[in-house]
C-alpha cells in the first residue's frame, strides 16, 4: 500500500550508531555554556576547567590533640626516672616559645610560634597546682618533632590541582574546595529539556481529568521528566499539544528559542496518518535518525533543530522509556560531559523458554530474586504498552539481535534496576493468583525488615514445576483432585515424590461464577452456562480454577464443548473478571475478591483450599520466617477476612493428605 | 589526669551495635508521619500504605497497530487465492460493527464496539477507490481474535494492587501511578536534618570570609548537608555557633521545636574542655552512644532528645564523614523507610603493607585503577583531617577490629565510590611527583574519550618497583646516575632487567633552591647550606631530587652530616615548599613550580630530565595512547612551557641510554 500517505522509515540502526550518528552531528562546544556555581552548591555539576587551590589547609599548623605546646627538645630528656616540668605559659605571652615552656591546645588551636610538638592531656603526670588552669605540667617521655602537629598544607597545598576539568563534583569534593579557598567553580550549564506531550486523546494528569471513552490519561512525558530529573537535567513539561502539525512545529520553536538543548515530543514517532514528529522535525531542522533495531522502542526518531537536538518518542509507554534510557541518556550525559549510569549486571538463570525475532535486539524485563544459590528470573510481559513491567522488574535483559531466542534455564546477563542487597531481600513465589497474596506482599513490606514479594502467576500446577525447578521459594496452588476430593498433596505426591516440601494453607477461598451487576442472565448453576450457550471466559490449563471447573463440568455430566467460550482463555481472575465487566462474556468462574474489585456480581460455587508449598530447605530462611510468622498473626487473618470470600480458620496449618476445608466461619 | 574537667567516654561500641542502640529507643512510628504528594513528584519518596489501581489499563479495548479494526470471524475464509473484500464504514456510524465491515483505526483508538481483531495496514493489499479515504479493503490472510488488539486491563486491571507500603516510587511507578488513575499517594514525609557548625574559630563559607591566623573555614556542614540531601532529607544548615554551652543548647532547641528529625553538631563531640556536645544532649535528653570502635569516626555521639534524633559529628572532616556514612545513613534510610545505600564491592590488590590498631575498625580510602587483570589499589593517607583523600579515593576498604594490618600484594574486599566503568578509565601513574602531572590530569580529562589520572607520589624508585611488582600503567621518574651522568636508564637496566618498557621524556625541568621571597640568606650555591649551618629540608630516600642533592654535595666534598635538616624528610616539591614558606626551612631543593606556587623565590641549580616508564604490554592501551598523543600536541607543550622552569625539547621522544638534556630553550 505504497500509496498511503504515511512517513517511510529511513533505515533502522543499531543503537550505538544511532548514538553515534547524532554525536557526530551535534557541536557540543557551542551548545553547552558554562557558569559559576558557589562550592556548596556544586555537588553532582561537572567542571568545566581545571580548578586550584586558593589556601593550603591547614593554613597554619596545628594542634591535633588536646593537650600541651612544647619544643620537642625540651623534652628530649624526659624518662620516667627523669620526669621533666614545663612552665605553663598563656598562649601569646612571650612568642616564639621560650626554652622549658608550655602552652594548653585544644585540637584545631594554631600552634604557639616556636613549638613543634604537642603532648597529648592523658600523657601529662602532674599539673600543679590544680588541673583546670595549671601553672606547670610534668611528663615522663619525650616528645618527637611534629608529633600531634597537623602541619600547613598537610591536606591542601595552595595552588595544586584540586580537580581536573570534567570531574563530576561530589559530596566531599564540596569540602575539598571550600577547604582549599574555592567559594565559586566554573561548571558546564544544566542540560535544559522541554518535553512536549502531543495527541488528540490524551488528557492532562496535572488537571485531574475523569478519562471518558477513547480517552488515556498522559503519563510518559511525566516518566521522563522524572528520567531526565535523575540525570540532573533542568526539565520543563508542556500540558499536552493536539495531533496538529503547525501546533507541534510551534512548541518545537518555542522550545528552540528557549534555549533549550534537548526537546522530546512525546508519541508520533512513528509512521501513522498522524505522526507528525518526523515531520516537525524536518521543517524545522534534519532528521538523523528514524528507527532503531530495538524492541520495544523501534519508532524512536532524533532529528537537529538551530543545533539543537530534538527528539521524537514513541507513544508506547516501555519503548518511550527505551527510547530515552538508551538513545536520550547516553547523548545528555555526553552534552553533560558525564558518564552514562550503568547498571550493576549479574546473572541470573531464566525459568522459561523465550522466543525472539532475529536482527532485532530485544529488551526483556525479569522478575529476579536469589533462590539457593542462583538469581532466577521470570520473564515478564514484552509489550510495549505494559509500564507495569518497569514497576515490576528487578533486572533487563538484552537479547542480541543474532539470538532467536533464550531457552529455559540459560543463564543470561541481566543489568539490576535494583541492589543486591534487594534481591536477598526478595522472596519469589511462583504459581497461582489470589488476591490474598497482595495483602501477603503488603504485609510483608512493612515489617521492621521489610521483605519484597515478587509473585509471578503461572497457574498452581506451573507453580509446582517451579519447585521441582528449583526456581522459587514458595509456590500458591489450589489443585483439586476429583479422584480423591483431595486438594494439591496428591499432585505434590506425583509430580514431587523426591522433594521435601511442606504445605501449609494461606486460606479457604469461595470460587463461583463471576456475572454482571444484577447478574441479568440470572446464572445460579454450571449448567446455566450450557444450556443457555452463554458466553464463558476460562482459565489457562493447569490452573486450579480450571481444574474445579472440569471437575464440575464431569460431575454434572456436561462436555467442555458444550462450553461456549471454554477455549477463550485467561490467566487471572481479575482477567476474568474484565471480560464479564466489558461484556466479552456472560460470566466467567474466579473468586468473589476479583468479582467485588470491579463491581461484579458473584454467584458462590464452591469452598477451596489455597495452600503455599514451601521446600524444606528454604524452611529456615528469614524471608520464610517472615511468612509464617505473618501467617500466625491475628492483625493479618482480619485484613483477608475483610477481603470477603475468604475464610481463614485453617491458615498457617500444615497441610497433610485429607486435612478437610473445615466448616465455614460464615 | 582524672582531675582535669573533661568528659568521660562512655565504652566505645562497633558501629553496628551503635546503630542498633538507637533503633532500640527511637519510635519511628510516632516520630515520622505521612503525607499526599501529587503522583508526579513521588520519585523517590516511599508509599505509606498499598497502592491499588482506580482505573484499569487501558480503560478500553485498544488497537494496537494503524490499520482496520473488523471482526475476526469475517476474516477467516480470506487466503491469497480468495481475498476478501472489507467495506470501510465510519467509526462510530452503525454500532456495533456489522458483519463485513471494517473501520480505520490508529494506534491507540478504542476498538468500535463489536471488533475484536485489528489488520495492519501493511497487510491491506488493495483500498479503493484511493488510499487515503478507502471505500473498501481487500485482505488475503485472515486476522484472529483479538489480534493486534490491546484488551482492556491488559497492564492494569481496577483495583489491584499497584504498589505495598514501603516502596520507594521510581521514574516508572510514576507511569505506573498516572496509568492507574492515581493522582495522589501517601508517602512518609521527607527526613528533616538540621545542621549546627560550631566552634570559636571557624568561619561561615556563605560570608566569603578570608581566613586569618587560627581561623578556619567552616566546610563539614556542607559536606553533611550535600549527603543528607543525596538521601533525599530536606537539609537546613544555621551559620556557626560559638563553643557556648548556652548557644549550641539553644541551637539544638530549636531544631527540636522545628521538629527536626535528625539535629547534627559539628565539632565538639570529643571530651575536650570546649566539647559541649555531650552535655548539650545530656541537658535536653540522653546520649544513647559515645564513642565508636572505629578510626576514623572515634568520638561520634548519639542521643535522644524529645524524641528526636541528635548526634554529635567529629570536627575532623574524615571522622564528620565517616559519622554520617556509617552511624547516620542507616538510621535515616532507617526512619525514611528506605534501603541503606549500598556500594559496589571488588576485590583490589594492595600495593603496600598497611599496619592497623587492633580493637578498632580502620577505614582506608584507596586509589584504584585496573591494572592488567586486576585492580590495583593504593593506601592514602588515612589522616582524619585530610578531607582531599575523600576526594581522591576511588574506593574505601574496611580494616576489620581483630586485624593487626594488611601485607603488600594482599587482595581485600573494597567498597567502590565510582563505577567500573570509571576505574577501566583510571590511569594509573605511580612515582615521582611532578606538576606537569597535573596538566596531563586535566588534559586527559578534556579529552572526548576522557581519562581520569590516578596519581600516586612515592618517589622515583618508588615508581620503578610499582613497574617491576605490576601495579601501575605508567611511573614518573627522574633518577640521576651518578656514574654515568644519564638520567633514569641506568637504574631501569639494574631494577627492571627483565620488564620490557618504553622510556619517554614528560619534560625537562629545573631544579633549585627553594628559598624565602627575596632570598633573605643569600643562598647561591650548595655549600651555603653546610657552611652556615642554614635549616635544610630534605627529600625521602629514593627520590629522584634526593639522589641529585646527595650528588652535589659529593661532587662538591660534602658530608650528609653537615647539611642541617638532612634527616627531615619531605615526600613532594610542594611539601618542601611549605617548609620554607612558613620558616620551618630556610632551603630545600625542588621545582621552580613549587617555589612560585607558594610565592618564594628559586635558586636554579640544574637541569633535569623527567621521564615517564611505561611497560610495553600498554603501549597499545588507549589510556596510554592518549597520554602519547597529547605528548605531541603542540597546545599540551605550550601549556607545560607556561607553568616556568620546564623546557620541552624532549618531549614525546623515546630516551635511550645516554640522551643528552640538549640545550636550554630558555
Amino acid at each position: 500500500m505504497s500509496s498511503f500517505k504515511r512517513n517511510v522509515y529511513l533505515k533502522t540502526v543499531p543503537i550505538p550508531q544511532a548514538v553515534e550518528t547524532v554525536r557526530n552531528v551535534l557541536d557540543r562546544e557551542t551548545l553547552v555554556r558554562t557558569e559559576q556555581v558557589p562550592a556548596h552548591e556544586a555537588a553532582g555539576r561537572v567542571t568545566a576547567e581545571a580548578v586550584f587551590a586558593r589556601y593550603s589547609s591547614p593554613t597554619f599548623h596545628s594542634a591535633a590533640m588536646d593537650g600541651f605546646a612544647v619544643r620537642a627538645e625540651d623534652t628530649f630528656a624526659a624518662h620516667e626516672d627523669a620526669p621533666v616540668v614545663l612552665k605553663v605559659v598563656q598562649a601569646g605571652s612571650s612568642l616564639p616559645l621560650q626554652q622549658g615552656h608550655a602552652v594548653a591546645v585544644n585540637t584545631g588551636h594554631p600552634l604557639p610560634q616556636g613549638a613543634d610538638a604537642v603532648i597529648m592531656i592523658e600523657n601529662i603526670v602532674e599539673a600543679l597546682p590544680d588541673s583546670a588552669q595549671p601553672k606547670s605540667v610534668t611528663i615522663e617521655a619525650p616528645a618527637f618533632p611534629w608529633q600531634h602537629v597537623r602541619r600547613i598544607g598537610e591536606d591542601i597545598v595552595a595552588t595544586e590541582l584540586l580537580f581536573p576539568q570534567g570531574h563530576k563534583i561530589n559530596a566531599y569534593d564540596v569540602g575539598t574546595l571550600l577547604s582549599g579557598g574555592i567559594w565559586d567553580v566554573s561548571v558546564y550549564e544544566r542540560i535544559r529539556v522541554r518535553i512536549i506531550p502531543t495527541g488528540d486523546e490524551v488528557l492532562d494528569f496535572t488537571t485531574r481529568p475523569e478519562p471518558g471513552p477513547g480517552q488515556v490519561v498522559e503519563s510518559n512525558s511525566q516518566v521522563l521528566a522524572t528520567l531526565a530529573r535523575s540525570l540532573g537535567c533542568h526539565v520543563e513539561r508542556i500540558p499536552p499539544v493536539p495531533d496538529s502539525p503547525a501546533a507541534i512545529q510551534k512548541a518545537v520553536s518555542d522550545a528552540l528559542d528557549d534555549k533549550m538543548h534537548l526537546t522530546i515530543i512525546c508519541a508520533g514517532s512513528s509512521a501513522g496518518s498522524k505522526d507528525f514528529t518526523r515531520s516537525t522535525i524536518e521543517a524545522l531542522g534534519e532528521v538523523l535518525v528514524h528507527g532503531i533495531a530495538a524492541m520495544p522502542g523501534k519508532p524512536s526518531l532524533m532529528g537537529i533543530c538551530r543545533g539543537r537536538l530534538v527528539a521524537g518518542a514513541p507513544g508506547y509507554p516501555v519503548s518511550s522509556v527505551i527510547c530515552f534510557e538508551e538513545l536520550l541518556t547516553p547523548l545528555v550525559s555526553w552534552l553533560s560531559r558525564s558518564e552514562t549510569p550503568q547498571r550493576e549486571e549479574v546473572h541470573v538463570e531464566l525459568t522459561r523458554k523465550v522466543p525472539s525475532k532475529l536482527g532485532v535486539e530485544e529488551f526483556m524485563r525479569l522478575s529476579v530474586g536469589r533462590v539457593g544459590a542462583k538469581y532466577v528470573a521470570t520473564p515478564l510481559g514484552r509489550g510495549a504498552g505494559c509500564i507495569t513491567t518497569l514497576s515490576k522488574a528487578q533486572a533487563v535483559t538484552r537479547i542480541p539481535a543474532n539470538a532467536e531466542g533464550l531457552e529455559q534455564n540459560q543463564t543470561v546477563p541481566a543489568e539490576l534496576m535494583v541492589s543486591r542487597t534487594s534481591l536477598e531481600r526478595t522472596l519469589v513465589c511462583v504459581g497461582s493468583h489470589d488476591n490474598t497474596l497482595d495483602t501477603l506482599a503488603d504485609e510483608l513490606m512493612g515489617l521492621d525488615t521489610p521483605f519484597r514479594l515478587a509473585s509471578s502467576h503461572v497457574g498452581s500446577m506451573g507453580g509446582i514445576m517451579a519447585i521441582k525447578n528449583g526456581s522459587c521459594h514458595m509456590a500458591g496452588m489450589h489443585l483439586f483432585d476429583p479422584e480423591t476430593g483431595d486438594y494439591n498433596v496428591p499432585f505434590i505426591r506425583k509430580y514431587l515424590p523426591d522433594t521435601p516440601a511442606v504445605l501449609i494453607n494461606l486460606a479457604i477461598r469461595h470460587q463461583g461464577f463471576i456475572v454482571p451487576k444484577g447478574n441479568p442472565k440470572g446464572i445460579s448453576g454450571i449448567e446455566d452456562i450450557t444450556t443457555r450457550g452463554l458466553r464463558f471466559i476460562n482459565r489457562q490449563r493447569g490452573a486450579g480454577t480450571r481444574i474445579l471447573f472440569d471437575w464440575y463440568l464431569k460431575e454434572s455430566g456436561l462436555s467442555p464443548d458444550a462450553v461456549n467460550g471454554y477455549r477463550k482463555e485467561e490467566y487471572t481472575h481479575m482477567a476474568v473478571a474484565a471480560n464479564v465487566l466489558t461484556g466479552s462474556a456472560d460470566c466467567g468462574l474466579g473468586i468473589r475478591a476479583a468479582a467485588r474489585a470491579l463491581g461484579l456480581d458473584f454467584v458462590p460455587l464452591a469452598r477451596e483450599r489455597y495452600d503455599l508449598l514451601i521446600p524444606e530447605q528454604f524452611m529456615e530462611d528469614p524471608r520464610i520466617m517472615a511468612v509464617l510468622q505473618l501467617l500466625s498473626s491475628p492483625a493479618f487473618l482480619a485484613r483477608i477476612e475483610a477481603l470477603g470470600g475468604y475464610e481463614t480458620t485453617l491458615t498457617g496449618q500444615v497441610m497433610q493428605a485429607g486435612t478437610a476445608l473445615g466448616e465455614s466461619t460464615r
